[in-house]
This record gives structure tokens, sequence and C-alpha cells, in this order.
């Protein structure tokens, strides 16, 4: 995405996503007049300059709003952020800013949970500080909170994931504020990586002429119904797109379409009893030569049973299972997968 | 263990250990001429050169030889081999001449399945290269192994414990010969620290004035019955046994008592349809303040319900569990725990 413009040689863009999903709670349980979309517009703006990218475009409903960034995109509700920044951009430098306006404007006084995560890069020598190296992120994320753990899920040598996440003993600090998020949430990624060519070339101006051609002609529009969609297609290539639901679900689709560092992120907290199916179109519209996959569940979700049939598939049509990983959390049960095609 | 004579000032010694254990096959699957135990004793000793760690005591009987090191234990079978040191050792600068002395004198030239694991140093940066970094022991591993995968299992940025393990693609190389450890095979580990000085004390001439008082006053005699023992109390503190049994089994405790860097080790291959008894055991002897547990069990051990023990177990007595993760390999599943007491 964001290519810098009409530059036809070949120049190295990191798809790969920084992502931060920050829960928000009051140490004294009424939430009731807080809300995050309570911050200015122009103070988010201002946020997303030190990120180093900016809002390209908006929609929202009752319940979640939706920009589509310069690099990624950013959702906010009324206790959860995300961040999602690809490229060179700086989301930990933010969090200082954005605890402070948090504060200032939406009326929480803490975080209830931080779920900080990455595939690894492929480029990591032409990231920013703190993001160079993930013990780095870890650091600074460690000044920020007493109880959090950095786990690095897959092989390290190969495909692999990082996450940062709150994960206090039980019993320390106060129990209600930390017992975790008990309303249902769930997330499921999909990192894709060696997509095929002939897919990608769809996400370019010359192939499409709009972004919605593009949402329509690859499939995307049919991966999860009844979306609203905001969609962005970047010249000369690349695509962005968000789809929100009324009762406040999203899914969002970042494609790097280069064939030399080609890469599409799949993401959304649409709950399903199996994410088998959802996967699999996913696969079919992307084709990818391999992808990192993990599902995020809570014991009140409906996508808890997700470990157990994950584990019990160890291929998605040609694609194969190299690595499954199983990690539970306080409240969440964490599922990490990589699958690539046979080697050819 | 192995502190320097006669001082009585404390010196840092690491007590993790790093743990190689290798499967040699065949190509042509005929292994009945093959023998590990086959190579020269003094060829052993030269390899442990340049390990820097020597043989202080031998026992063997016709299933194992077992060796005590100067820092650790050798543990050579027909087909596997076990090298675990602590403090400064160097094991992996072995490999190259262990596989030449596996070639040359045992007649495998195949290596079925590499286990090389530890947990996170106390003090890295007095290790020698290549332990310094878990990053750059896997450099070196992926120089001989192809289908090497490294993983942290646990928080990174407390706690945690690095595996390299082989892990091909079902289908990759020769299915017969990488699909893995076919006859029933388990291995618990129990890396505790901060443990109760008390019980700490008794492993130290002061306290006792053999290995064997040693043995019998801690409880270790106990924890797994039927144990031939070869235990060594070292000067002035610290305490190194093996344990075999006739049908090859073992057993293996490495104790650095000092109370600055306190570090127990317990690892055993005793297959056990449960190993609750055995963990609370060795937590009742050593009261560890904290413990990592990881146990590899492949689908036809008897161990192979443990993951659905332990998901279930989050306390041991009052030892809490704070993470969990399960990991499915080729044909193992390991499971990693940290536990610790409660912070007083």
């Amino acid at each position: 995405m964001a290519e810098p413009e009409g530059n036809s040689s070949v120049q190295f863009f990191e798809g790969v996503e920084k992502l931060l999903e920050i829960w928000f709670a009051r140490t004294d349980g009424n939430t009731n007049q807080c809300d995050l979309r309570n911050i200015p517009r122009q103070k988010l703006e201002n946020l997303l300059k030190i990120v180093r990218c900016e809002v390209i475009s908006f929609m929202s409903n009752d319940n979640i709003d939706a920009y589509v960034l310069s690099e990624s995109s950013m959702f906010v509700a009324q206790r959860r952020f995300i961040l999602k920044t690809c490229g060179t951009t700086t989301p930990l430098q933010c969090l200082k800013p954005l605890l402070v306006l948090v504060q200032q404007y939406a009326g929480f006084d803490d975080v209830e949970d931080v779920f900080y995560s990455r595939k690894n890069f492929k480029r990591p020598d032409l990231q920013m500080s703190p993001h160079q190296a993930f013990e780095q992120e870890v650091a600074l994320l460690d000044t920020f909170f007493e109880n959090g753990s950095a786990y690095c899920m897959g092989a390290m040598n190969r495909d692999c994931w990082y996450l940062y996440t709150l994960n206090p003993l039980s019993g320390e600090n106060n129990k209600k504020l930390h017992g975790g998020i008990t309303e249902p949430d769930q997330t499921l990624e999909i990192l894709m990586t060696e997509l095929d060519p002939e897919v990608m070339s769809m996400f370019s101006r010359e192939e499409c002429a709009t972004a919605a051609e593009a949402t329509q002609k690859s499939g995307i529009e049919k991966l999860i119904p009844n979306m609203e969609v905001d969609d962005f297609l970047f010249d000369p290539c690349g695509y962005s797109m968000n789809g929100i639901m009324k009762n406040g679900c999203y899914m969002t689709i970042h494609i790097t379409p280069e064939p030399e560092f080609s890469y599409v992120s799949f993401e959304t907290n649409v709950p399903q009893t199996s994410y088998k199916d959802v996967i699999s179109r996913v696969l079919e519209t992307f084709q990818p030569g391999k992808f990192v996959l993990t599902v995020f569940a809570n014991q009140t979700s409906s996508a808890s049973q997700t470990p157990r049939e994950l584990l019990k598939t160890s291929s998605f049509s040609e694609w194969m299972r190299r690595d499954i990983q199983f990690c539970r959390f306080k409240n969440y049960d964490l599922t990490y997968a990589f699958y690539s095609k046979f080697p050819s």
C-alpha cells in the first residue's frame, strides 16, 4: 500500500502490520459516561502523526468508528482501541499520548488488557525505533504495563508471530479490574505471504479503475456478508478495506501486491462457532503460498472451541500445517498455526 | 555444582543446563549392528574437552551408559545420545566431531531427530560462543540440520524455555527416516529456581559427609523408586545424580544450592500415565519459588494424555500456573507450563 507515486521500479514495502489493541476500564467500574469516541478527531490525527501515517477515509455507526489509514486501519469503539499499521510506522511511540488522551477525553482511568502483535518483518532493518526488534518493543511496553508478558509463537528462525499481552497472576492487583474481558470476544487473523501474482494484479490501478471494482472482482465482498464497506485502491497499487456491522463487528483487509514482497492480512472479530469456512474462503480468494493463522477467543465466546477444531485440521485443501501452538491466558485461549503449500 | 574449591566468597555459577538429545538412524533402516556405545571412552572424553567438562563418575547396564560430569550428565543408549551440561560449557561446539564419531564407530549415517533446549540463562553475558544468545545457537544448529525449527515457550521477558527440533513438512525428504521416533518416548523436565535455602543447605559438604547422605536426607531417593543411583556431592557445595533402570529409563538431578542463584533440575524419561504424583513429590522435596515444567510425549507414549491433564492443573498445592503452552510437532506433543508461588 501507499507506494511512492509514479515509481515503477520496485521499492521494498513492509506489508506486515503492527497491531495494537487496548481495552480500557475504570477503577470504580462506572464506565457509563466513558467513550473513546469522545476524543476529538483532530487529537486522533495528531496522534497518527506520531505514528507516521494519516486518515484517508472514515465511516462509522452507533457501535464503531472505522478509519482507513495511509498505512492500514484504526477502529475506535466505546472502550476498545485498535490501531493496525504497516510500513515503517511507529505505533508504540503514540502509547503515552494515547493514554493521556483517553484519560482526558474518554473518562477511562485504567487499562484492562493490551494485545500488541505482529508477524516477523521481512526487513526488520528498515524499521524505526522501537520496532527494529521485538525485544525493543517489549522493553518499551514494559515501561507502561506492570504485568506484560511477551511471547513468540511459531518457528523463530522461519515464520513466526510475536505477542505482548497482560498476564497477571490471578490474585495480583485488583481482581475485578484485571480479571480480564468477560464479554464474548474473539479475533481471527490470517497473515498471508507469497501470494498468487494473478490475484495480486487485481489490486492495482492498471487492472481496476476503482476500489469497488477490486473488492468485487477479487471476491472480497463475499468473504463475510452484510458488511458496510469502506475500500481504497492505492496508486499505482495496494489496497485497504474496512468492513463494519451494525452490532460493532469489523473486518479489515490490507494488500501489498508486489510479487517481490506480496503480503495480505485479513482480520475480523465476527463470532463463529467454526472459522473453517471463513478461512477457506480467504485462502481461495488470495491463494497464498503460506500463511499464519491466529485465533483469540475468550471463555464466553462462541468461538471457544476453535483450538480443538484447529488441532484436528492438519490441512486446508492444499495448504499443509507445519506448526500449531496453543496458549492459555487469564481468560483467552490463543491458537497459532502456520500452513504452507507443499514446496514445489 | 563444580564450585571453585575453597572459595567461600560467592562467585556466580549458571545452574541452567543446555540439553542436547539426538536420535540416530540409518538411511537403509538396518540398525542391528549400530550402537553409540561402540564409541571408545577416550573418544567421548576428548569430545567432552571441547564442551569444557569431564567425566567424574560412570555406571551402566545393558540398555544405557550414564556419566556424571563435572558439569551435569551424559547418557548414551543404542541410538540416543543425551548431553546435559551447565555452567559455561559449550555443548554445541562438539556437534561436528560427535557426528563424525557416530558415523565412524556407531554405524549410523543419519540423524532422526534433535532436541536442543534450555531455560533462559540468569547471566547470558557470561556464556561462551555460541551460547550467549539463542539466535546464535540456532544459527549454528541450522548449519547442521535442514529442517530445524526454533521455538521460545513462555514469556520472553520473564521466565522462558528455548527449543530447537527437527520439524520437516510431512512428505519432505524420506518419510520413513524423518517420520519421527515411533517407539514410545516421553521426557519430563522440572527446572526450579528460588529454592528453599534450608533444603539447599543439605547439598553441601558442611551438612552432608557423602552424596549418599544428601540423597537420602533430602528425599531424592524416594522420588522415583527402583533406580540404580550414581550420586556426587561437590566441594564445598553442589550435587548431581544419575539414576538408571534395567529397562533403560533414566532420571537425573542437578543442584546449584547457593541462595543467590539457586537452581535445581529434575529430568526423567520414566513413562507415567500421569506425572502429577512425580511432580508433586519433586516440588515437596525441593520447595522452589518458581519452576518451568516441560513434558514431551509422542503418540505411542503412555504419557500422551499429559497435555490434557496439565491444562486442567491450574495449580500444584501453593504453586500457581502463570503460563501454559502446547505445541504439536511431527509426532511429539510438547506441554510447557510455568508456575510460581504467590508473590509474598
